[in-house]
């Protein structure tokens, strides 16, 4: 890799320079296979760019690596746009502050709409897999009128039907307000952290695994659910057989590669668009509702996965990657290159690196208890979520949009170079 | 209005300080309405900002207002994302320039992550109603592998598995070149321009219409097929019973206030991830198909329409505001404000402005044959398409993606400042 090839993937966004895997490295055979093309290839060290999982492969591999004296160092770099990778050492995760931007500018997009036609709600699903970061951040920076926070829903066991309830119950009032319009925000893992859907979601993952045969023979999606259902226990199966039947389909579609359901391809948003409308159906025979309720659905994912980074997240990877060089000219190995007081200008960050293993929890996964990272989820206690409890109602109640508009790079520092409001919140004195 | 209070909205996008009303008018209590709103707020003259049918309305009520000598002025302003109202006085209209880079800004970000990921074919539909400019423009800022052109389909009398077989043959060849993924850009619009679509779509329009309500009191998806199909003719019932379910149950939703179907609730781009599937599971199972498909749908519609403006739609939108302004001082009635010269700087734009009666053609709506604008489609001889043209086979059997990134305000003018490449293209001497 020459200065003159480096050069053209600068700043940009991401991994079309060395491509991105999602292999998990379990067993021996794969380790050895590594050592065997590092090897090969002459390479002394490996730099692993990922999340949590890709973090734990990182730290099981240093670990193999030093006990067969392969000589091969391994070091461990943030990414990931969800922002569950934070801890003592990590501040937050490269991505995270780019994706949140991208996202914030077409919801504040969609709000000016809104505000201008004055006739939908726009229920606006966001990726981040279970943990809500994404959805809290970006409802600071464009301040909506619900948000949903999964682990706010987990907290307080609430059921799909308190979910739409909440909702239904906005709608109600700012329709008194004379707003027949809205936004409301959803992190795409909510259906996992609502306690029976999370007992739904369980079993049906156990069932698709082991009726694998059974379920592949089937050859309409009605005959799936029918089979399903008779699998499930009775609670799970009177969830089940009470959803509609597209979000059921969606359930029941192929699972990861860790058999786990793809929350990305469940369409929670038009689940809970039909919900409120049935509810406020209902308000409105009985004489409660006199508004008017028309929604449209969105999902934004892959938009803001590779987005060109901003300011800050260029800057971040940049002074990572050289802190991993660092490192490993230090001849560390297992350690996770760190970048602190991020709020900070640049020229005030502090790089330096720890061990992997001192972020390692013990959980259970297949059966058996294994070292891994934890993941984390948003601090019910934290500020960031503070903040939006504390101004909910107003949001709710009025129309406090912001419109937050693209990524700027050049300008005030001000509008170029800040990060999340999560972090400087996090981080506030 | 004062100086404060439009200071806070300029250079903003969408319409939160005014509103927007898509209500047709068309008929004379309307028009004296207007005339004694006007009256008791003591307004002189109406600036209507819209696309084709507003401006057909601000002619049709400047004649209604000059007849009924009512002192009223109307001065009408190109205002359309769908790019659609253009002609010799009209060189583009405000909006298209801001949402061709916003959803341009997308689909570059799509393209990063699957040339990253590289397992993924991304089908990204676009707003734009009739027209294919939007798609167009997108195409030629970020050269994707497949771009479907409207007009084209139309020219051509192909059927929706001539369009599958397209889409399907680019995969395929890509596949022999080692590539598993790509991005395929679907204007909403296009299922209105494969004939036999277009005729099902009129047929469903008059069925909906005349037996409305026989089919309010259905209760399911199936029922309303199972009627409607027995209404078609045969070669419609044909296609109608030969889509997915999903795909027939949205052709049937409810209809705009012009009778029309909503493009933007058909999921077209989930149509033909489908379709391609399955077509290309064929030709696996023939032995002609080595690689791998799996397909992601985007619709990308509300993102793009209120967005903050681009630096040049916003000094446009200035222009022709400030235009508007001089034609009502200078005592016109019906005139369209105009700027031309876009691709030039700023300082060097020609404003006036023209009677839009300049602009009518006489079209047959609802059995009448009335004055209307027409609608500017894709021109199949202009540059802007020839240049797709001439680069559709390299575009799409390599990879030579473009990521446009997100609009810049600040920064050099060859970054900030630049407008759409089909205005670049259609003025190129």
């Amino acid at each position: 890799m020459s200065r003159e090839v480096v050069l053209e993937y600068r700043n940009t966004g991401g991994f079309d320079i060395i491509g991105s895997g999602r292999t998990k490295l379990e067993e021996e055979a794969q380790f050895d296979k590594v050592i065997e093309n590092c090897q090969k290839l002459g390479i002394k060290a490996l730099v692993v760019i990922g999340g949590d999982d890709s973090n734990t492969n990182a730290c099981v591999l240093a670990e193999y690596f030093a006990q067969k004296k392969s000589g091969i160092q391994v070091i461990g770099v943030p990414k990931t746009i969800d922002g569950d990778l934070k801890n003592e050492v990590v501040e937050t995760s490269f991505g995270f502050d780019t994706a949140c931007k991208t996202y914030s500018e077409l919801i504040g997009n969609i709000q000016r709409d809104a505000n201008s036609a004055k006739k939908y709600y726009h229920f606006i699903r966001l990726m981040g897999r279970s943990a809500s970061h994404i959805c809290l951040e970006c409802a600071l920076e464009t301040q909506p009128n619900v948000t949903i926070i999964s682990e706010e829903v987990e907290q307080k066991g609430m059921t799909l039907d308190d979910l739409v309830t909440e909702i239904a119950d906005v709608v109600m009032k700012r329709a008194e307000n004379g707003y027949n319009f809205g936004t409301v925000l959803i992190p795409e893992g909510v259906v996992e952290f609502v306690p029976a859907m999370k007992k739904l979601i369980a079993s049906l993952n156990d069932i698709l695994a082991k009726y694998e045969a059974e379920v592949a023979v089937l050859e309409t999606n009605r005959d799936r659910r029918d089979f399903v259902s008779t699998k499930l226990d009775e609670e799970s199966a009177e969830v089940f057989t009470s959803l509609p039947n597209a979000f059921a389909n969606q359930l029941m579609l192929d699972r990861d590669p860790h058999g786990n359901v793809q929350v990305s391809m469940i369409e929670t948003e038009k689940l809970l668009i039909d919900m409120v409308k049935a509810k406020l159906k209902k308000r409105k025979k009985a004489g409660e509702f006199n508004g008017k309720f028309s929604g449209q659905s969105h999902f934004f994912g892959y938009e803001g996965r590779c987005a060109t980074p901003s300011n800050f997240d260029a800057d971040y990877c940049f002074t990572l990657g050289y802190t991993a060089s660092l490192l490993i000219s230090e001849g560390k190995t297992g350690y996770m290159a760190s970048v602190k007081n991020l709020t900070a200008p640049a020229d005030q960050w502090i790089p330096g690196g720890a061990p992997i293993t001192m972020m390692m929890n013990m959980e259970r996964r297949h059966g058996e208890m294994k070292p891994v990272i934890q993941k984390a989820l948003v601090d019910l206690k934290g500020r960031p979520f503070l903040k939006l409890v504390e101004n909910r109602e107003d949001w709710a109640m009025n129309t406090r949009y912001l419109y937050p508009g693209p990524i700027q790079y050049f300008g005030p520092a001000s509008v170029s170079d800040i990060t999340t409001f999560t972090l400087q919140l996090e981080q506030a004195k």
